[in-house]
């Protein structure tokens, strides 16, 4: 369960682990620490206790369990922004996770203390049109957990809105409930993709996210599945994971040859493409691969601008669709991991405790014993 | 109704109009004038004469009427290619055509002789999966009038597919007929951006493609249409069909200053926009100017490949569909010009008769006197 | 303006209009007037005094201005209830409104006091699955005014949630900011049944909301709209307000003979059909005489069971929708009405003060003087 | 893989199953023999001697393999007639079918000598409206095997259109290929009803529709598929082919208690509910018991007329959507039996030779041995 631990000394370390409890008035045990991971700014993570909160009327208070690391978490560590967004103030890390019921808002009906739950990290404003319409995602007054100004949930306890916390059954663990995050945006994908039996459709990327778009296309019923990636190991693991077909990207390679190797490998265009990359490369590749009126799928970003072959949208009905992060897609990633149809558990390389939340990122970064998904386990008696 | 007509000298002119009629064994008048426009190469337009054709069981013979000149046909003309598209043998030109029916196949139940009809130009192979699926106008096979290597309509007497000829009502002209075709154009864009009631939508272009893109957004309920053009009397005539709003773009103006006036003239984002010129600057106007959550729909193409504003794709979700001709969008098209939900005669600046075709194909070249669409009336009556 | 104004007897009145208006200490006068029509039971309609309610952070106070009466309110005074929803305590009435806000609690920001507004009646939960997928019309938690347990509106303050308030352009008038309410039902009608251009649509019944619908079914593109209604006078009303063919409707013919002169009339069979009335005939012709593969959307609900053609389901592919009341529609009723799309203005036949209430509800129940919409004027100022 | 063969007497036996072989001039073997299934009138099925047919250019001649029977084979076999379907002259029977190409029509490319494939029974006018919107299963010319006038494929030779006709891969049965047929329908069952990840489904019926249905939604990602009969042991076959739960009929209980069951048994409401009977009972049952915003299937016919709770479909916008064959499915329902996401082998009960026939349909007719699906062989090679 533990995996690979290893120590980390890079940024300047607050840690202060000593957990307190203290006995209330009414002789039930309090508990007060409430370690926190807060992004200071660039390379500076520090761990430091804060004060639990209250849970409003509509909210709950977590006892937090398992925190995934995303490569946006990276990105802030190293760059401290992500396009517009800009890290002004110190801001809790951390918004892959799943955390345990520890006190629920006197509104709170369809949860109890002791559930454990999956939490979907932003909440939007539910007053405006994009809200209203069910389009949530597109909010522009959404608070999204590590997303400047707002804190993520890399803490002892975070308090989340109540609905959108869900319920895990029995037999999904707290790590499967952290994975419902990135799982989630292979659910918008696919769904944004219209992904279903009889589609052929091509994964560029192997990363975690190309690996969760991967698992969900297969669940969605797709015919065959073929993924690329530049990294033999990644692509590997894909194989694992059940992709039909792999190909090992060629940087050297021209685009034409490129297109005809995956075509030749599958036997067929793609009837959609989803791009879990975003530099130039995998779009054009994406784009002029898929079958006249087929799709495209658009999940990663690494180049705000592209050279884009608009004939090809033009003369071969190729649609294009963005991806913003998901929306009323928790239920889908969630049902999918408990009837079986999709095992995320392989993604699960690394395993560490909230003291070692350096290490984690290190690893994560770097990539490391060839890390996919790094997990933080926020919940001092893990692994005891 | 005749409107300018005007001498021209370029090209080889192989006009043989002598009408040749003579008298079959039935005592019947028999015609057999087909004079026909048929370009050889760059610049080498010709008209000859040529065996009135036979129609087959499904199909009808038309005497052809009125053909309008597209874009596409003058740049066959000037480059003698468009894209992969290439003139390699004789090819008669003409595809924004109407007729008269003068024969129905055996087989043909739903037109008579004497029957006006607007010809819909191209014909699928009806039996690949885009046919069965109906979206024939992705078909590898089709059979589009004058587009290499089948021969176009602009003739005295035509053959084609009966299902592909619609039936005019008798107030309804011949010229409206034709426009038919560029109509269905905007159609086909107006549903694949979906355009209705409550949207505000941005037409990029105001040429004969804007111009009914523009009509039929008004005709779907489009709350709101501003276009945009470099051509400012161009702007005065979408000002006459009805667009609400008008902006003259500046070719030094930034790209952010562009997207802003729009917005300011407009009031707000426009929730869709139809790019019907397809250079970079107006595709990325087009992206960037439509609001979160919007549609672009690309119908120009004036460049293979542009740099694309993918975040804008990513972070907001603004999804990118193309328009390749159309398909199954004629009836609607003749419905909204029946009905009176639009008008496309403003758009007939120029009229001539078959014999000036050469006269024809430079004004709509040169675009002289303000020229938008120009028709050719190839029946020799026309104007008696 | 003030149209047909009648006195009536019936039911208790315990009018109290006297206006009491009082300075408080800040020298600002202070209405204490709030009047409001309170329903007690069967045929017990009381016009009571009650106490101005304050607005929480996300509502406004509304000084109410018009309210329209719906055959709701009709069937919840006539018979006490509708279906499940039975009037157990005392229930102020009325949720067709409009009014001008006096008050915004501090988190409102695109409202002001004075700024006139439409009404939206019905705020769900916005934290259930139907809420967050865009679809609150289904929300079982939803609060919708003068549904019991809710009261209405029609008083002369009543707090409401603010971003279910839609400002209403100047040139808007209250009395149309109130029609609204009904309007909003034709637009979703058309939008479940995806009406457009091309689209032939029949609509059964011609009361307030078949009259509506036929006016949003040409606003949405519809080519051709015919109506059937019993009531010769309001198929005359359909006809001006824009219907193409009226059918005047023979209680004693067969089915068979019933859409034949549909379809006779029309010329055609309709693509969609719209059913405002809800009795099994009504039900049956709408679904035999749409054609194949069209759609039939249900909206008057008269009888819950009916007996159903279902061959025409099956072998012919005619789809069937329900409609319950709206969502997220007003924006496109407003914009309708603002764009002059649509003229809701005729379908207002009677005009009363609120102290005459109780009369406006006679004329609504009996439909004498050909009332088709009654509305209520809840501002003391009206008509001064 | 013979099965249980049995004898029959029923009908009128014009068996000639003498293969004539003959050796043409270029001393090729030529089969003369081509044995015929036709319908001379009610319980008159004789099997004769007719001509082997000429492909078209279109065409291929079918050497045909095996035909199942079908629920609507036996219906005129007994009836002569279904609804407006009337067996006025001999007609071959047999539609469920697949067939080795022995023969191909000079335009015929995609296939050749030898492929096998399965024959999708119906061929539309490609010309009208619903050909060309893609929608061929509606169209009012179409030529279906076994509907007269048109006469079905049970011979030892058919020819048919070669685009309707698809290859199987080799480790695909021809048994298989005949059972793509009914598949197709469940296939379109689930189109129409967009099943997938996260729907929970009733199907109503566990014979051979409603088995086809259920294996569809289970690859179309359905989370669970609750199935209903009166027959025990068509549950447990429905169990065996992965359905989650099962509900046994009992026609004396109550509508609500058998929802209640439903609901009880699948712990919650299904999400989309598909009804393969078609009494009313089984169409009420499904409407009353799916999820509000949810939708119902109509694949099954068994009364013209039923007694709708309209109620349901309005006030809880339960969507009705009926099913007529299928259209564009067959590809579908390969590729799902091709990647092993279904296995219908299961269902094929009953194997006989084209000699018996009569046996066959006697076994069909009445169900016993528990016969789900009976297969003739039309091959005189078969079970050598």
């Amino acid at each position: 369960m533990s995996g690979r631990r290893r120590r980390s000394n890079i940024g300047r370390s607050t840690v202060n682990a000593r957990r307190l409890k203290i006995f209330s008035t009414s002789n039930k045990m309090v508990d007060t620490d409430n370690l926190t991971a807060v992004l200071y700014g660039i390379n500076d993570l520090r761990l430091e206790q804060r004060p639990i909160p209250e849970p409003k009327d509509d909210e709950v208070l977590l006892k937090m369990e398992v925190v995934g690391i995303c490569g946006s978490d990276v990105h802030y560590l190293v760059h401290g922004r992500i396009g517009p967004f800009v890290v002004e103030k110190p801001m809790v890390i951390g918004h892959e996770a799943a955390g345990t019921v520890a006190k629920v808002g006197k509104n709170v009906k369809d949860l109890k203390e002791g559930d454990r739950v999956a939490i979907e990290p932003g909440v939007g404003c539910r007053k405006c049109n994009y809200c209203r319409e069910g389009r949530y995602n597109l909010c522009r007054d959404m608070a999204f957990c590590a997303t400047p100004p707002f804190d993520g949930n890399l803490a002892r306890y975070y308090v989340h809105a109540a609905d959108f916390c869900f319920k895990l059954p029995d037999h999904v663990s707290l790590e499967e409930g952290a994975l419902l995050e990135p799982l989630s945006v292979g659910v918008h994908a696919c769904k944004r993709g219209n992904v279903g039996i009889g589609d052929t459709v091509l994964v560029l990327g192997a990363g975690p996210i190309g690996l969760v778009t991967l698992l969900t296309a297969k669940a969605f019923g797709a015919s065959k599945v073929i993924i690329m990636d530049l990294v033999q190991s990644r692509l590997d693991t894909a194989k694992d994971l059940g992709a039909d077909y792999t190909v090992l990207a060629d940087s050297k390679a021209s685009e034409e040859d490129t297109i005809q190797k995956i075509i030749d490998t599958l036997g067929c265009q793609p009837t959609k493409s989803i791009d879990c990359v975003g530099f130039e490369m995998t779009t054009r590749v994406a784009i002029q691969s898929t079958r006249t009126g087929g799709m495209v799928v658009l999940v990663g970003l690494a180049q705000p601008n592209v050279n884009f072959p608009l004939s090809d949208l033009l003369l071969r009905e190729v649609d294009v669709r963005g991806v913003f992060r998901y929306v009323n897609d928790y239920p889908t990633a969630l049902e999918m991991v408990a009837t079986g149809k999709v095992n995320v558990k392989p993604l699960i390389t690394h395993n560490f405790k909230m003291e070692d939340t350096l290490s984690a990122f290190h690893t994560s970064r770097t990539g490391e014993g060839n890390a996919i998904k790094v997990l933080i386990h926020a919940n001092p008696e893990w692994g005891k």
